[in-house]
């Protein structure tokens, strides 16, 4: 279904989502002459709006959320947009939506950020007004429900109306920099490959860290949990493209296939391989802050951070942990993969100066996206005591090879595949599926164990049972 | 053997090389306060000089061939010079030399920086004068013969007095940074010996391109040329770093002992496998050159060019080529060594952007000491027709790295050594012998064939020829 749509229909245009990320990176592909010009957007929200007001909107949303140097084609941008005010819970509005729409030359994207209890009623009113044809393409938002089950009702509900070859699950760490160099590191170059595996990989550490506290998500968040915001979605996604054998080639069903093999390949999570936490009052950046049980206004068994030592059971992985933590509040805002390699077998360098430190490569994804190799090498010099190493961190990262390149939002490179009709970073249903298979798997243990999230002070890198279930191994978190 | 010599002993004190790099070394070492203060440098040559004139004479040659800022502890380091006429080829100086050397408390170490055809005199002189003893090591430069029978003749006639224990020999090259460097590069990180091998190297190649022609060597060079010049010593020192098993430790008997296996498991060369050059006028750098022929004054059948198509017969190394090419008059002052990997074998990638490049370490050697990894990374951007990569060049040279290190002269660490008796990175008589043999070999192919040496226009990289050896297997001679 290769087809440039050429019209962009945005449910819940006026939401968090649409202000920050979605408006901010249309108008910078805009700017850049990245869409043809007889792209048509179509905004829709419960408010009522007319199109001048919308486009009001949609600047101010830009003045804020989008840097000043890429604003260039703003009122351009601008024209494109039109707006159409639907209550989505009831099908007479979608024939008003559908003449707003009219009728594409080439195909229609629809990009679903709403609340996931629209997501039904929202499918039965585009099939009522005919905007479900073979020329449609439909992008989803997380959260796609909250277990493996509810789950799968959003997904039947959406395939009830769209195949799988037109549907776009949007997880965004797939649209950033990094996480695609990760694959270009990997598959282009000769170096890596040999040596991606158990006997040369000691472990893989994911962190996603946030400093932020609950932050208006009370009712959404205290649902879900760290495990569920995260670890589902974001932090597999990570673990899968770093541990994927190679795809045949770089396109949607390669990759696809090779990331959902990792995912099935997930070993169970038993007894004390997680560990849960939650908040308490203390302080970030010496600002002090409350708990999370101040925030909530409640006590509650929500875990704000979890640390999970996980396995891949195949070939490539037996015997390499791979420790994913994540959590609010914590010292600082990092979401990046460490992958450590394993010690030389043997060192030859003996003396004072020869203190060995195994190479690793750091995949920084927030708040910098960088990629560090650190090597050892000789320090200059004429070493009386035996040879001197140091560790040389090299950067692959973009700063520096590529200086002058734009900083893009990861949804930019999404929504331009989006509009192309690329899915090659977008997440397949059997994806979804074993995510949700392999996280349930872990609540039921909580659950059977009757575990409760430890507290740690805010401003810490969660409960020190985190730091025990890495230091048991030998392993120290990458704290920097 | 191991003591700390207390005296040293330069012969050839007045010299080219002691002016250049010994004593301006030596001085330096002094001003680090890297040698004790009760070293005394005992300095000998044919002319007749007081220790006053000497110290002059090594004063000027300090502030010629030394930098401002390593002059600073020059009046101490004069202070422990004295100087000792002295006829090497008659036995009645050296119990004067004796004397003027006195008692050592911990041991002596002398520098034998005279011709060749001096060797067997001056070790019967030190002999008769009782400077062979157990505290006593001996320090040869090269040239040390012209083929494996004269080669022997002179280690034979240094065996004499002095055990292999005792006798180190200068390659300085295995003084310079980086050629250590490289063994930290490939001992130190578990990244690349898995890769160091012929699954994943496609060749290696090492250069020592000259600018200079004959500049007063005219004798000497003439009867050596390019191969027993540069190829027999330097350069396969370098080829034997670069193709070593790992050594099990860091010292002169392991180090050596990979050395030589390398070195004997070099494959005799046949026909087509070497180009030989002798350069006519032409132009460096914009300004008009001689020809060796004029240089030299008459016709001559040496080579001032040698391009070498090698192999090394063992397991790592097996269809690998080891190219070698050394000459004068080529168009800039460059030793490298390039370790070109294979491609990957199968790329994910398609579209115009993903030419692909495969993986290369380039160290080099002169005129800047550096090591440069090349890997293929991501271009940020959208990459409208698949991933666009390109070649990262990473930085594990010194400058960046270890900025504000000094820059030392290779004989710094290599009299430090003599001093302190480590023979690591000193060349023993098994390797010298393997080196000559594979030369021999070399030399004896181009005699049955008659070969004679292609001419080449200054300023140019040797004969076409040379060119054709490399591309007749699609390879290309690293030019930048």
């Amino acid at each position: 279904m290769s087809f440039t749509a050429d019209r962009l229909l945005l449910f819940g245009a006026t939401g968090d989502l649409s202000q920050r990320m979605l408006l901010p990176s249309l108008c910078a592909l805009d700017a850049d002459e990245l869409i043809d010009d007889d792209l048509k957007i179509v905004a829709t929200a419960r408010s009522e709006m007319s199109d001048t007001e919308f486009r009001n909107f949609a600047r101010e949303a830009l003045e804020k959320f989008l840097p000043k140097d890429r604003r260039g084609g703003m009122a351009h941008f601008l024209n494109r947009l039109t707006y159409q005010q639907l209550d989505a819970t009831t099908l007479e509005g979608y024939d008003e939506l559908a003449r707003k729409v009219g009728e594409p030359k080439n195909g229609l994207a629809i990009f679903l950020s709403t609340a996931p209890s629209l997501f039904g009623p929202t499918i039965k009113g585009l099939q009522h007004a005919g905007l479900d044809g073979p020329n449609v393409r439909m992008c989803l938002e997380k959260p796609l429900g909250t277990d493996l089950g509810t789950s799968c009702e959003i997904n039947d509900a959406v395939a009830a109306a769209f195949p799988e070859d037109r549907i776009f699950r949007i997880d965004h760490y797939l649209g950033k920099e990094t996480v695609q160099n990760l694959l270009a590191l990997r598959f282009a170059n000769v170096l890596f490959e040999p040596i991606w595996n158990s006997n040369y990989i000691e472990h893989v550490q994911i962190t996603v860290a946030e400093t932020v506290g609950l932050e208006g998500r009370v009712a959404f968040y205290d649902d879900a949990g760290a495990l569920r915001d995260m670890v589902q979605n974001h932090m597999l996604q990570l673990l899968a493209l770093v541990a994927m054998e190679p795809p045949t080639s770089f396109d949607s069903t390669a990759v696809r296939d090779e990331k959902v093999k990792v995912l099935r390949a997930l070993r169970q999570v038993t007894r004390g391989e997680t560990v849960t936490g939650q908040y308490r009052a203390g302080a970030i950046s010496g600002k002090s802050v409350p708990g999370y049980d101040e925030e909530l206004g409640k006590d509650s068994d929500t875990e704000t951070f979890v640390a999970i030592k996980g396995h891949v059971d195949n070939w490539r992985w037996k015997g390499v942990p791979f420790y994913l933590r994540t959590g609010k509040r914590l010292p600082e805002r990092v979401t990046e993969i460490v992958v450590q390699f394993r010690c030389v077998p043997h060192s030859i360098f003996a003396g004072k100066g020869a203190t060995m430190q195994p190479n690793r490569l750091v995949i920084g994804i927030q708040p910098e996206e960088n990629i560090t190799l650190s090597l050892m090498a000789k320090v200059p010099g004429l070493d009386r005591e035996g040879i001197r190493l140091r560790q040389v961190p090299l950067d692959i990262a973009m700063p520096d090879a590529f200086s002058g390149a734009v900083r893009r939002i990861a949804y930019e490179r999404l929504l331009l595949d989006l509009i192309e009709g690329d899915q090659t970073l977008f997440v397949r249903r059997d994806e979804v599926e074993a995510q949700w298979h392999w996280i349930d798997a872990i609540r039921e243990e909580w659950t059977a164990e009757d575990l409760k999230p430890k507290t740690y002070t805010a401003g810490t890198w969660g409960p020190s049972a985190a730091i025990a279930l890495a230091e048991r191994d030998g392993v120290s978190w990458h704290d920097e």
